[in-house]
């Protein structure tokens, strides 16, 4: 095992090299923390843990089912979203794949260990990484699963609804399914405006991924789902993997999550406001900056960010294995203003002097 | 989804057909349950549980290292051991596997979806279930895995050493890969007699299974591991899934397992005086019951017990979906005396009026 990592959120690896945990921008995590509602949850349920967990997560289905107001028939719940990433890749089994880069890694690794094909259609700097008409051209017959983030990762650019309507159609056309994986949706201003979880009924080729770990804080507890109107192609899913991957923990954590009132409002009030913050420093700094809407912002840099910030206990996520990117791209989460200026501190020292 | 279920444990679908929780004989749980030291240290890691897991499970692997004598290079960690099974089928790729019946239906169940013929070697009720020298011919040069769970379930039955390591040398004569699965090997009365795991760095073809989550009680945790001397494949194996499947709660969970003395030998002293107690009671009710060594017993009865035992409040084993096996054969963990003797009573009612 190599113990090299290529994603952000290594905070073990941190502490072994610097001797102390790191102000982590690598993970983008809810910076207002776990809500007491899932620990108290969590903890109840170790006294039930000797059992093993409902392979079914039929209350904590129920429960999505009905905050979502999707079937419960159509929901499936996975150890964190990239079990489920995995799962449907091996439930399907594509020959060829079409990906939008740079985009979270896992698509990639997932499709590669399945011996699938992947086409990559390259989000260009000088556009902005905008995702253009070009894209439907490449969503050709031969294609059998395109990926998109959405908002993307590391961008934080949102695809408008109107052009995914377009790309979800094209799929079709050509027998492609669509997996849409909306994990930082969430954070959005107006999460509603952008997702396409309604279409998930009409439109069979689609499957919606959702994350627990990142709004509500609990990475390290492991809980997603997704959507997908096929029950046939959900069962596949499922049976793609083992069948008691979500721990008795983590669905009494998301059971909690879904009984939070307000919480995910207050975080997209402070996420809006912070990134707005973090970004106009950025600038300030005159660095190049993408005008994402997630919790999280990418920006260009030359100074050696990631060699540099560790030094002062920051752990930033250096963008250099995205494909589609280079070592002079990075990407931070938004947390709260305490935080984000210490960032913005760094930064400036960093550029001053790197 | 079916919400029907091939498995043992299924609590929660008791509890709705039954409207209370079972006395659980399917599943098989150290009846001591959860060490306080692991309940504490998973409410301890609650609080840092808004982290990603380390995904290279770092410190539990150095700890199982250290107390296995095994190279941390040659251990993974899974989410429950189940978890390891698929990722081993994913990065092998077998295209021809052998299965000794019944076993554990997890084998067959990944083979299948990654669309690996399964050849299955029938143990059989007039040998006693035991494996016999035939297996070694089967293993032929067109198999690229061999299943084994060793003591197997459900017959609790254990393979010798020296068979076993016939297999292993019949599978490197064929260059095939023996997947031994020994997650119940902790509650043998002397599990270093019956395991290969001394073998590992002498044959890169083996793969060892271990759980904590039976021996720990600790199902709704999720925590496995494996060992193979091969790290390549090691590396393969843990990139055929996602990089955080080892829950932070799992982790700490694992460490503190490893922390409790005494506990392992406490258990498999009473699982061999309630083994015995349990196998005397099942006889003296004249069914045929084979002499296994692990914390469960398989046995035979004509009475319907999976249709009258829940109306007593108890949950069993039905073997009827083992391949090998026909729905008069069961299989109830060993427990405490007292529930023992609630199930031999159930069972003599059972028999009585069935």
């Amino acid at each position: 095992m190599t113990d090299t990592f290529n994603h952000g959120g290594d905070w073990f690896g941190f502490e072994i090299k610097h001797g102390k945990a790191p102000l982590d921008f690598s993970a983008n995590i809810n910076p207002l923390g776990m809500p007491e509602g899932i620990k108290k949850a969590i903890a109840f349920s170790i006294l039930m843990s000797d059992r093993y967990p409902d392979p079914f997560c039929r209350e904590l289905r129920e429960k999505i089912s009905h905050k979502e107001s999707i079937p419960s028939a159509y929901v499936l719940c996975g150890n964190g979203a990239a079990d489920l990433i995995y799962r449907s890749v091996y439930a399907l089994k594509p020959k060829k794949a079409l990906v939008a880069c740079p985009t979270f890694s896992e698509y990639e690794a997932v499709l590669t260990s399945a011996n699938c094909k992947t086409e990559r259609y390259f989000l260009r700097d000088k556009n902005d990484f905008t995702l253009d008409e070009g894209f439907l051209d490449e969503i050709r017959p031969d294609i059998d699963m395109v990926f998109l983030c959405n908002p993307n990762n590391p961008t934080g650019l949102v695809y408008p609804r109107a052009f995914l309507m377009k790309i979800l159609l094209r799929c079709e056309q050509v027998d492609a399914l669509l997996f849409l994986d909306e994990c930082f949706g969430d954070f959005l201003d107006e999460p509603d405006d952008y997702s396409l979880k309604r279409e998930i009924t009409s439109h069979r080729n689609l499957i919606i991924l959702k994350s627990f770990t990142k709004m509500f804080a609990m990475a390290g507890v492991r809980l997603g789902c997704c959507f997908c109107g096929d029950t046939g192609l959900i069962e596949k899913i499922r049976s793609s993997g083992q069948p008691w991957s979500v721990s008795s923990l983590a669905q009494s954590a998301g059971l909690a999550a879904l009984d939070e009132t307000g919480f995910a409002e207050k975080t997209r009030r402070l996420i809006k406001a912070e990134r707005t913050w973090l970004s106009v420093n950025l600038k300030k700094l005159g660095l190049r900056t993408i005008n994402g809407q997630a919790n999280f912002i990418m920006f260009r840099c030359d100074a050696p960010l990631n060699s540099i910030l560790p030094q002062k206990g920051i752990l930033i996520r250096c963008c250099g294995n995205f494909a589609g990117l280079d070592e002079t791209w990075y990407r931070a989460a938004v947390k709260t203003r305490q935080d984000n200026k210490m960032l913005i501190e760094a930064i400036k020292e960093a550029a001053a002097h790197g």
